[in-house]
């Protein structure tokens, strides 16, 4: 049985489970406030081309990422826009909500939410005579990837950011799987790119090389408020801190986070070159890690016996979306040995 | 320098760094849906003497633990009662108040809620006219070890829950510390009886020789509800749950989490006596891997060039108390070498 | 000028304003428990149907109201199912989340959520093999009459009540206009058919003959926890309780609520005869106390300056949908005028 | 029986009950847009010497006024500092909790907080090296007349926003009774000190004239954000909030609010007379409208035949602390009775 459910089956770079090891018993104090998170930290800034005073912090996960740094930008009255298909919208069940935020939805486009949308739906909502009545939209949540594994372009996300503007909204980007954006082929957007035209963003550690952890960057930390204090109170602070610390600082040295990255990129590649060449159709044709193919029910019962996967959406009676995700520790060799079970699927089928 | 801030400085027990580089390019399902996970929580099981169907779930940190566990007890009219020196009344960051629950607090002594305190408590509540007006308590916290590093006895236990009983509170036991607690000399409270008298509690790996992490236990999981939605509503579930699994996989195999609890209890107890041998008083005498002793400024001024340690809080002009902290790490040349520290500082001052 | 924009424009039925000014000075026990709103509860109780120990509080709004049972009613890893038009999902400015519950929402048919399309929802959410990461569907909202003025028939509810009891959900009916919906004409659904075919609802008054105030009926009050706590908690009880006691008590003595929800009903069917008459087509056919009349806005230009009326949405680059409203206080030849200025608007524009 | 349990027992004064019926039948906008709401609040701006611009808005009742404002001013990691005895700290059934937020209480005195205690408190909060580990204080609740009808002297207010802007803490006061505040003999502080001296506060009319509403007034509105949508968000906007506005609008018009007062204040001043006169000692010699003398149980077993008066709290096993209040409906003679009945419980006991 080959796994590709997901990008977060594997431990982590082995880089990392070494300096584990070396510093097992060295005595580091909590709470992330050790030299090993500050240089992972000011390395995160020199990646992001960020002020030597931009905020970065270390969480444990995605979902818990997102609600922090969704309380700290929003005011009680205000709700966050997203796409439909947001993961906040629909995958975490309900943490913006238990934060007391209304998660404002806007149908998106492969899993993009788009400027012209959002400026419609602000225009509606000035225009509202009971907008008093409505909830407030304070910021935007955007992720990238998207759920579908696609990806903004240098002027969309301008774009976005032109909107906000004009509107008062702050702009996060969500980055659970922020390396595999990075690293795509025709990838436009730089980290240094996403640092200056988001207010906050997420770079995602458990899903590009980590055990677990996300990093959260902010130019101007003081629009997140005490964050820290915030993220106690969200039950995010690690009390060895340092272990996320260990984990970006080996990601941010010598540009392992791309590396990996891009190893998982050239697999995913691979994988949809060999789907295309067999005639499998992409639900949507994603740059990323993420590859999402068409395949009749009677493919999947026998493709099932060798290949694991995740079941998307049933397109018809007859058809399902599934998703085949690489990761930064995806070999070559088991795309082949995959591309081997689709082969087989289509004939037995 | 030698520290002894506090128990979690160190990594984990080298069975789980051995554990974790073995598995490192195994695939594993996701959220904690894992064999071994469930193994892990098998062995809980059969340590606590619990029913098979007994809840163990796995959280990453203390704070987000007592925030779960309690959201899930309480009904929005609750609150939960806990002694004033609790980790929740203090150190969460108003954690508990963030899920809408106000902390009711009772003065405790060293660290211990009293059953006749609670009685007391209750039955005040119940003859208030006015009771409809306040937050209606609906479960107890206690912590053990306490922050004091002190133990609730066998009856002290059975009278709390007594209590619980009368009044319909439910009782939450959190054991952050708890393999200290379980190995401490003279202790009375086994984790079956603790299973037994408390609806739910926590073992703590953070400080006991894990990375990071906390079970949660429940004899009756429908108590807690729907709680792997309300952990994944906290931002509590990892994507890689495996992780949590194979660390209390490890901890509760051969007897690992005891033994190594019980290294640190003896760390303790030889600085106790040396302590005590030297003529420092304690403030609180613990039985556990906390010592709490009391300095002049003036001698904590010459040790702390050698000895790290927590200031606890100043006792008067002139003395302070500290805590100093042995963990499943600490070794007893360590400890040799802080006495040593100890007579340089007493000799100087 | 002439007003029709909702029906909370005028004071209350004249017996609340006669039976204020006679008790003014009596001195009254405080937070609803006294005689008068115990004779008030006694009296709905009666009007429907339910036993001597049914629940029955008053509260200030409707908002308000639909927080606090919505509240009840939900633990907190669960959210409202709701159409998408229902007033929690749009108008209520997230009073719902700030409770920390996601509203998922169902699109209606003409207001009415439909018992097809909420199992469809069930299924779909049962077969979701990631419903974990869901908000879970606790509890179901509907209003009667809804937004648009519809009615379910005694059918339709019966065949919701079949999912909620299917599914373990609640069935919640928000009454802000129940007045109008019991008197309309064609009316199916009787005071006891709501009580015993929902498990909570609320009977209006801000806008059917009170100065305010709504009250809540649950058959089994144990469905709502420690309700009058909650309410304190929620802000929503009243000194003064007796205020809303009294209004309850006028309006359920000899049938006032129904009779003067019935002079509306009167007022709205002459202004949509006059208005099929004159051949303007109606958006939403509604049996209650709100039209919903389609106009050029040439017409709306005109009329505008002789009726007050709200804009409902922009129907194209044409023409408008608006709400006229009677209420209780409606006469006749206020619809007669009324009438008239639609037959200028339409002559000049 | 006469009774004195509380000065919420009457309705309102007759200029509000005759303006409601003259108007009852007149077509009032909705949510407090109307020329009435708008009048009225000029007139407290007025009141208040605030400039044009100043905020005031009108809410229903105390515990809603203090969630909804101390929820605007409040960022999430942020608590509210209190008086242990603070109306918010205990007897709001956790309405502040509700909103997420820790109430901090210091100790006071005879209700009053300190600006003394206050500076110890902070001063320790700031010295404090895990204090971002605690909940941060983010502003003072005070409340004038306080719960044992006690007044803060000018100064006494000075030294507390001394306090405030040393550590940019916001300082709230609740006048849930401000009436009999500043109609007190010896009061020293005016509306307008208060406007100016506090970033907000409120104006009691449910205790002090009206039917029920209180007034919310900040000399910067922007200090509350977005403060209708919040209210809204809190079930805290009547639909008919003209009913507030004229409430209010008689109050501020000729001085009505205070000359009502007043009328409390002359009553309570007879009554403590007459009971120093009689050797009956006070608990708190209150200068307000609320009177809390000292009896023997056996003396308040004969009193409670005839006087409704509210228990405070045991002295001693013989002795209790009650309540008796006036109100601005309190006429001469009651009180004259009430002491007849104060002599003879004192004969027979």
């Amino acid at each position: 049985m080959l796994h590709f459910e997901s990008d977060y089956m594997e431990g982590c770079c082995p880089e990392i489970l070494r300096r584990l090891k070396t510093i097992n018993f060295e005595k580091i104090g909590g709470y992330g406030e050790d030299e090993i998170s500050r240089a992972a930290k000011d390395k995160i800034r020199a990646a992001c081309g960020t002020e030597p005073d931009a905020g970065v912090w270390f969480l444990t996960g995605g979902t818990q990422t997102n609600a922090v740094v969704i309380d700290a930008l929003l005011r009680p009255w205000e709700g966050v826009i997203a796409a439909e298909t947001g993961h906040i919208s629909q995958h975490e069940a309900g943490a913006i909500e238990h934060g007391g935020h209304k998660v404002l939805t806007i149908p998106g486009v492969e899993g993009r939410l788009e400027a012209a949308a959002l400026r419609r739906y602000m225009e509606r909502f000035e225009a509202d005579s009971a907008r008093d009545h409505l909830v407030q939209p304070g910021m935007v949540y955007i992720s990238h990837p998207t759920e579908f594994g696609t990806l903004y372009g240098f002027n969309e996300l301008c774009a976005l950011r032109a909107v906000c503007d004009d509107y008062g909204l702050k702009l996060y980007l969500d980055g659970a799987r922020l390396g595999y954006g990075l690293a795509a082929r025709g990838a436009e957007l730089t980290l240094p790119d996403i640092a200056r035209l988001t207010d906050v963003f997420s770079i995602g550690g458990t899903k590009v090389g980590a055990l677990f952890g996300e990093a959260v960057v902010a130019r101007e930390p003081a629009l997140l408020g005490r964050f820290f204090p915030l993220m106690k109170q969200h039950g995010a602070v690690l009390a060895k801190g340092w272990l996320l610390g260990v984990q970006f600082d080996e990601l941010f040295t010598d540009g392992l986070y791309l590396q990996r990255a891009r190893q998982a990129i050239e697999a995913a590649a691979l994988l949809r070159r060999g789907l295309l060449d067999r005639g499998v159709p992409l639900y949507v044709d994603s740059p990323t890690n993420q590859i999402f193919p068409v395949f009749s029910n009677a493919a999947l019962a026998v493709l099932g016996k060798k290949i694991g996967y995740t079941l998307w959406e049933p397109l018809d009676a007859q058809r399902s979306v599934i998703r085949l995700a690489s990761s930064w520790a995806t070999k070559e060799p088991e795309i082949e040995l995959l591309l081997d079970a689709v082969d087989e699927a289509l004939r037995l089928s």
